[in-house]
C-alpha cells in the first residue's frame, strides 16, 4: 500500500491547501515568509488535510471552505511542532533542520505564536461557529497534554495516561479535522458524528504506530536514536506492554524514580523491548482502532472516496515512517 | 485624577471577569493552575476588561458576553506577556516574577501557548462570528508587530515605524475591545467604527504615555531601569523628539549602528532625553489622541458609562504608573 493510493484524488487540492498556508505570510516581515516556507518546504505527509479533504469531498462540502480548514488545520500541527522542537532542543525533524536549529529561541516562540495567529485566523474564514470552537477546543487540548506530558508523565507506567496523551498530542486533531470537515458538509449530525469517530480511532492507531516506530523503525528513517521517547521518560505502548509482561525487570522498576535518565540502562531496556512481542501487541491494538474506522466507513455509501479513506486507514498501520 | 473614578461602576463586573479567567484553568494541571493563579494576582490595571465593560454596558450589549470577551482580551494580553517576558528575561513585572523567573522556558512557552488556546475558546464563546475574525485578526497584528520589532526595529529612528508598532503593541487590543463591544450590542455600524476608533485613539495614547515613563518615571514604580527601551535598541516617541531637534547629537548618531549597545553612551543620552522637552512634546501627542477620542464620545447621548469613559480616556494621560 502507497501513500499515492489515497492521496492521488486530492493531490491537487493538497497543492491548493499548501498555497494557502503560505499566503498566511503574505504582507509580513520577510524573515517570516523565509521561516514560513522553510516548515512548508520541510514537506510531510500532509495527512490531516488529506483526510479532512476526503471526508468534505464524500460528503460534499464547499471547496473553498475545506481548503481554508485544511491550511488551517496543517497550520496548527506545524505551530505545535515548531513549539515542541524548541521545547526538545530538536535539531533536525523529518532529516531537515528545524526552526530552532537556525533562529534564536525567541523568534521561534514568536513565529510559532505567528502560526497559531494565522490558524486560528484561517478557522475563523471557515465562517462556523461551532467548527471554531472545536478549533479552540482542540488547541486547548493539544497544549494542556503538552503541559501534563512535561509536568507529570515521565517515568509514569500507565494506560491511562498513555492514552490521555496520544489523543491530546495526535488524536484530538485527526479527530477534529474530519468532524469539522463533516460538520461544513450537508450531512446530517449522526454522520458528523461517525467522522468524528472515524478520526479518532485513526488518529489513535497514527501515534501508536508512531511510538512502535520509535522501537522498530530504522534510526535514518525515524530522524532520531531508537527509544527516543522512552530516553525522555515516556513511557509509550511498546514500553508498557513489555513492563506489564516484565513487572520486575530492573530497569522498569526504575523507571518512576528517574531510571530513565541513565542512557546505558535505557539502552539496555530499549533493546529488550525491541526483541519482545511488545510491538506486535501494539501493533495489534492500532489494528484494532483501524478495524474499528474500516467498520464506520462501511456503513457510508460506496464512492471513491469512501475508498480512499479505506487506504488512508490502512496506510496508517502498514507505513514505515 | 484616580483609576477609582473609572473602574468603580464596573469593579463588581471586573470581578466576575477575573472569576472566568481562573475558570480557564479548571481540569486542567494543578501546576498550571498554580500558574494562572500567579499571573492573576500579579494584577494589573484591567484596564482592557474595563474598557470593553463600559462601552458594551453603555450600548446595552448582553453582560454574559462582555464578561466572555473581557476574559478573552485579558487572557490575550497575558498570554503575549508571558512570551514577551520570556523572550526578554525579563524577571519581574510589576514589581512581581514573572512565570519565566521561576518556571523552565518550555513550561512558559507551553503556559503562554496555553492562555492562547483559551482566548480563542473564550473568543469564540461570544458566538458572534465577526468578533471571533477579529480576535484571530488582532491576534495575529500583535505576533506581526513583536516580529517585525524583533528583526527590523533596533536602532531604526523612524516614526512610521514607531507607529506601527505602538499600533501592533497595544492599540489593536484596545481598538478590538472597544469594537467587539459594540459589535456584540444592538449598536449600529457607525456607533461601533466609533467605538473602534476611541479603542484605538486611547491605546495609542496609553502607549505613548508608557513610552514617556519609560523615561521620566520612578525606577521602583515602572519595574525597569530608567530609558530600557533604548538599552535594547528601540527608539520610541520621546527618543524620536530629541532625535529630530538633536540630528547631530553623537549617541543619536551611533544609534543605526548598533550604538544602542553600548550601556554608557545610552545612559548619557537617556539622560539628556530627560533634561530636554522631548516627553513633554510626546505628552502633547499622547493628549491629541485623547481630545480625538473625548470628542468621539462627545458625539454619544450622556450617561454615566459615557462619563466612566471620559475618566478613563482622562486617566490614561494622567496615571504615573
Amino acid at each position: 500500500m502507497s501513500t499515492v493510493s489515497f492521496f492521488t484524488p486530492v493531490q491537487e487540492q493538497v497543492k491548493l491547501v499548501e498555497d494557502r498556508m503560505r499566503a498566511q505570510a503574505d504582507k509580513t516581515h520577510p524573515d517570516l515568509r523565509a521561516a514560513l516556507e522553510h516548515l512548508l518546504s520541510a514537506g510531510g505527509k500532509r495527512i490531516r488535510p488529506t483526510l479532512g479533504l476526503l471526508v468534505g469531498n464524500m460528503l460534499g462540502a464547499p471547496l473553498e471552505k475545506l481548503i481554508t480548514l485544511g491550511a488551517s488545520v496543517e497550520l496548527l500541527h506545524t505551530a505545535t511542532l515548531v513549539h515542541d522542537d524548541l521545547i526538545d532542543g530538536a535539531l533536525l525533524r523529518r532529516g531537515m533542520p528545524t526552526l530552532n536549529a537556525r533562529w534564536s529561541p525567541p523568534a521561534t516562540v514568536l513565529t510559532g505564536d505567528f502560526l497559531f495567529a494565522r490558524a486560528a485566523k484561517l478557522a475563523a474564514e471557515a465562517d462556523h461557529l461551532p467548527l471554531m470552537n472545536l478549533f479552540a477546543e482542540t488547541l486547548a487540548t493539544i497544549v494542556n497534554g503538552e503541559l501534563t506530558q512535561m509536568f507529570s508523565s515521565r517515568g509514569l507506567i500507565s494506560r491511562e495516561n498513555y492514552y490521555e496523551r496520544i489523543y491530546a498530542k495526535t488524536a484530538s486533531l485527526f479527530e477534529m479535522t474530519a468532524h469539522a470537515s463533516a460538520m461544513i458538509s450537508p450531512a446530517d449530525k449522526s454522520m458528523a458524528e461517525n467522522m468524528r469517530d472515524f478520526g479518532y480511532q485513526i488518529g489513535m492507531a497514527f501515534q501508536i504506530v508512531d511510538d512502535i516506530l520509535d522501537f522498530t523503525g530504522e534510526q535514518i528513517t525515524v530522524g532520531k536514536p531508537l527509544g527516543s521517547d522512552l530516553l525522555n521518560g515516556l513511557a509509550t505502548l511498546p514500553a508498557i506492554y513489555y513492563a506489564e509482561a516484565n513487572p520486575n525487570d530492573s530497569d522498569v522498576l526504575t523507571l518512576p524514580t528517574g531510571g530513565w535518565t541513565n542512557a546505558e540502562n535505557m539502552a539496555r531496556l530499549v533493546e529488550n523491548i525491541r526483541n519482545s512481542d511488545a510491538s506486535e501487541k501494539s501493533m495489534q491494538e492500532a489494528q484494532k482502532h483501524i478495524d474499528r474506522a474500516l467498520q464506520i466507513l462501511s456503513q457510508v455509501n460506496a464512492c471513491p472516496e469512501r475508498e480512499s479513506l479505506e487506504n488512508l486507514a490502512n496506510f496508517i498501520v502498514d507505513r514505515k515512517i
